[in-house]
């Protein structure tokens, strides 16, 4: 069995936000897996085998890409973002703890990328240059119960945060939810920053208050960041603002 | 003024974990300000300044490369890793919020790379598959309290970790009282990874447990990386292991 599989994330946006070895494992591959619209933004390649999933069934797709592997192709599967951050990596290992006994021989390799989270900060200013909390509000892998716990505890222990998977059409009430708990918590001043589809051609980035954000303008291609009590504004000369969190923490600002 | 300022992040080892923005941005400037290891790593061009620091005073970079910028030239400040992950953006809005006014007409971008603790991540499995904090240990910049305070509650809500600066020759003790902390809250069988200079020729990675890692291993260029409650490992057939955070919570495995 001399397939291999290697995982990889094709950045949040443009083909720019790509690493470089990401773009050479893709040239090299004779099989790509993985949910259609990021199947749709690599070229096609003779040779090279397309298998776009039209669903959001991560664990099939994982077992997929196995069984193409364990036959002896070279399988890439391909995430958004960061493969290892609320994507493809994590299926791939559970599919392989609950599947067959050989895949466990395969040669299997993860690649870093960049998740929404650094591009949604770059993109506002620097708002994670201190300690923060990364946590998705789907509820549909974890109880909200859990969600609740840990965005009270990142609350009270003054984390930034970015949220993943801010609201979806079947459950638009999270975000609200969540800004409920975090109002009862954390200053009304506290920055807050939305960006939308962050790098591509419909990009909206939207800089406001945890008192005065409009929840609205949340939706699944939305990466929330809350600041900590230390994050802060700075006017641009243009009438824009950026949001950055200093290194020292507690300076008597 | 027609100066620019872009800040990216070379990624935390080989050329091949930059995007292929970063060397596109790298190419094209005219001065590139950063400390010296970084600019050590990148390729001489004729016509390109480089302005290689010897120390870690990040302000004085930042105020140095605002001041090229001011003067109409095109520079690239550059960090390891993700620049907005306790990285050079925080330390070039600090510097930008202080300095001198006309800085704030200067056109800056941050870029986003490939953070450190993803890049960990990839090596060992998927550890950050579901919620995670990104802690800083270092006390150089905030009280200690602080980071004992986080450390408990990201412990108590059970987020997976990762933990930047675990160590340094001034303050070797503080990733021992860190885990002495954990060791009180979570549970010794929690899966726990060491990548040390990870994706360099000398990376070793290392996999434990809570209980049983020997902390010896961990010095400033190593990430750590601490389990929540679900994260386990899978034994390879070649007799290593992956250690990956299933994408459900509490599912009752």
């Amino acid at each position: 069995m001399n397939g291999r599989l290697d995982v990889l994330g094709l950045g949040p946006g443009p083909r720019e936000w790509m690493t470089i070895e990401a773009e050479a494992i893709l040239a090299r591959a004779t099989d790509l897996v993985g949910y259609g619209p990021y199947i749709d933004r690599l070229p096609r390649r003779d040779g090279q085998t397309r298998h776009a999933s039209d669903n959001r069934d991560e664990i099939a797709r994982s077992r997929l890409a196995l069984s193409l592997a364990a036959e002896g192709r070279d399988v890439v599967v391909v995430s958004g973002g960061d493969p290892g951050v609320f994507a493809m990596a994590a299926a791939i290992f559970e599919a392989v703890e609950t599947g067959e006994p050989d895949w466990r021989a395969l040669d299997i390799a993860v690649h870093p990328g960049v998740s929404a989270a650094l591009a949604a900060a770059a993109r506002l200013g620097a708002p994670l240059g201190h300690d923060f909390c990364i946590i998705s509000l789907s509820d549909n892998l974890k109880p909200w119960s859990v969600i609740e716990r840990r965005l009270r505890a990142a609350a009270e222990a003054d984390f930034v945060m970015a949220f993943y998977n801010p609201a979806s059409k079947a459950r638009p009430q999270r975000i609200h939810d969540a800004f409920a708990l975090l109002r009862q918590v954390k200053s009304g001043d506290t920055p807050v920053g939305f960006a939308r589809a962050v790098g591509r051609p419909d990009e909206k980035l939207t800089l406001t208050t945890l008192a005065q954000a409009d929840l609205s303008l949340v939706d699944m291609s939305t990466l929330v960041l809350v600041g900590s009590s230390e994050t802060r504004g700075i006017d641009r000369a243009d009438g824009g603002r950026w949001i950055y969190t200093p290194r020292s923490y507690g300076a008597g600002r």
